[in-house]
């Protein structure tokens, strides 16, 4: 095992993010940043915790044109705020149905209202509004003069892009994962409830330095599994069984987003030629993916392996996406998306297709983009269907 | 070890919900639910996976106000959600960023919108909007006729009372959180670093049986902790410290919510009387939380015992809440909730105070509200500090 890389991020990580976002802002004509998502608050205050997962208060960072970004949080997160690199710290006493925050963030908005300028909010694709509608409703109601413009293609521009550090983290979850992995077989045996087979994983997972193994998700069937989101039945493993198991195990707040799959006692001929083909979308994946492809191009790459066995297109919608702070990110390996790919794009490579009598499968890796092409994060799964 | 519950719910019960809250829309004058969040969809629905981590996709399911919900979902959530039971599945192939389910939503609300009917969306305390705010924007201007009322207090007024089979499955994950509880003066040693009590605290709940315990916090300072949201960091477990673990553990989509408190070696007096201050004023909200009693008057019960201590009224906003499918639901104990307090209500109990020099303690127990009064779901907290 190697040693762990520093948690957290030195403030000139924080600094320079901010930079760049105020950089942007100054050329889309952007006041102000209002930010109410975990992931948002945390790249660009580093305030890091899992108190998100209670729906019951929100957050804002409020990143201005210049100077540091202003906190406006419940006071039951201020000792951990105040642990950043942020100075400005406006707290409430949270829950308060009547006014969680909409003072405070009246107060810090008025004077930009008052002038009539824009502040930006993320409005578009994979985002949500991460406060009560009603309370947005009425904040914007408050400040007449605000324009509220969409902030979500700046923030993504930033966020798409990552830094050696966080790159490190990265490539230190998917080592713990691929390690959680390689146990696998040495975890798994005909007859085991696949729910047992999901709680042998966590444990493993943890065992193997995860701080968490927050997603799980994968199927079992013979000769093929038919879905890849659904959680795991009491039904036991058989020989013939085709296992695949996806996961995204998280380490200081960044995630790995790998799947691995195995058959059961042996390998029908159906699964083991589908397993082939996906390999060899992904090694096509690998050589494509490279500075100055977009997702679009990556995505047919991989789609014209695919096709050998099934021209349908998948339910799935996409052949992989960004990862980082969050299990999926953008871009997305779609035909939509026309994102060029840069340097230090962080992203998984997942082609899958249908077979037999609607049948699944979906491989995934972990790849970091350098001049040089794409270098793997993840060990890269066996040649063969690996047979437990 | 217990014998597991079922795993799901049968018919009736998502037919119960559904004739309940088309009985509220009926007298609300909603002639439907939009609903958008997991909890709700999974109400409604039974659709239940891991899938909600990632952002990319938005997910709906509307309530008419006769006959079965309807689901309109990406189609790589098809075939779990034809598992439900549902019949009206509407699918597209998302992500799809220029139509990710407008058009979908648009054909199934244009009959409403032409009458000029309301539906309800969640706008309320402790929602979000589990969409892109541009695209709910979009949606609301293709629909001009269409009223949108907030059904916070609709869908909060069933989701409060617990069914039977809720509350089977609550006293489960209750049980193996004290089970977990138990094992951990055998799992903590001084010397051990926080981080490393965090990962063997999750191992060993897995090992009692939980699905996951995706939520886990706590502390750890001597004399005292600082703060109750911090992740975890390598600072080693000394003599004098006081431990807290409050952990969210989950089974079958359901959530326990209570902390335990522990001193290394030894307990400093004040820590010591903070311990009895909480456990005599849980003991005061146990006898308190009964069917008639309101959350205000409850949260006022266990004040009067804190202030024999502190007379600040705290940061955490509130001396407890609701629990089920959500680590966190409604009603909170506050000063501002008036709700009364029903049978198969299930709440947390859950004082805290500041002490000594910055410190903060808090305890947790969970409960159901039966007619003779309240039922601890968790094993009652030991009456003095325990010392490991």
């Amino acid at each position: 095992m190697t040693d762990n890389p520093s948690r957290g991020f030195p403030e000139r990580e924080f600094a320079a993010r901010t930079e760049r976002a105020q950089e942007r802002m100054a050329s889309s004509g952007l006041d102000g940043l209002l930010l109410m998502t975990e992931a948002e608050v945390r790249y660009f205050s580093g305030f890091h915790t899992l108190f998100w997962q209670s729906p019951t208060r929100p957050w804002f960072v409020f990143v201005p044109l210049t100077g540091k970004p202003i906190a406006i949080i419940p006071e039951i997160g201020a000792e951990l705020m105040r642990r950043t690199w942020l100075d400005d710290i406006r707290t409430w006493s949270a829950p308060c149905p009547a006014d969680d925050g909409l003072s405070l963030l009246t107060d810090l908005l008025k004077p930009l209202a008052k002038a009539s300028k824009t502040i930006g909010v993320m409005k578009g694709h994979e985002t949500s509004l991460r406060m009560p509608l009603g309370d947005y409703e009425r904040l914007i109601e408050c400040l007449p003069g605000l324009s509220i413009a969409d902030a979500t293609g700046l923030v993504r521009g930033l966020r798409m892009i990552k830094s050696e550090l966080e790159i490190e983290k990265i490539a230190h979850i998917c080592a713990i994962g691929s390690r959680t992995f390689s146990r696998v077989p040495d975890l798994v045996f005909e007859g085991q409830p696949l729910e047992d087979v999901f709680r042998a994983f966590r444990r493993e997972g943890l065992a193997q330095g995860a701080d968490d193994v927050p997603y799980l998700v994968g199927g079992a069937d013979l000769g093929g599994y038919h879905d890849v989101i659904s959680p795991p039945s009491r039904r036991p493993l058989a020989t013939g069984d085709i296992l695949m198991l996806d996961s995204g195990a998280v380490w200081d707040g960044y995630y790995c987003d790998f799947d691995r799959n195995y058959a059961i006692g042996a390998a029908d001929d159906a699964s083991r030629r589908a397993y082939d083909v996906l390999w060899r979308a992904t090694e096509a994946g690998l050589a494509a993916a490279r500075v100055g492809t977009t997702c679009r191009e990556l995505f047919q790459v991989m789609q014209s392996v695919i096709e050998e066995l099934d021209n349908q297109g998948g339910d799935v919608g996409r052949l992989g996406h960004g990862l980082g702070m969050q299990l999926t990110e953008w871009p997305s390996h779609a035909a939509f998306d026309h994102t060029v790919i840069e340097e230090n794009m962080v992203l998984t490579l997942e082609p899958s297709l249908s077979y037999g009598n609607g049948r699944i499968m979906v491989h995934e890796e972990n790849i970091v983009v350098r001049q040089g092409g794409a270098e793997l994060l993840s060990e890269r799964t066996s040649r063969d269907l690996p047979v437990i």
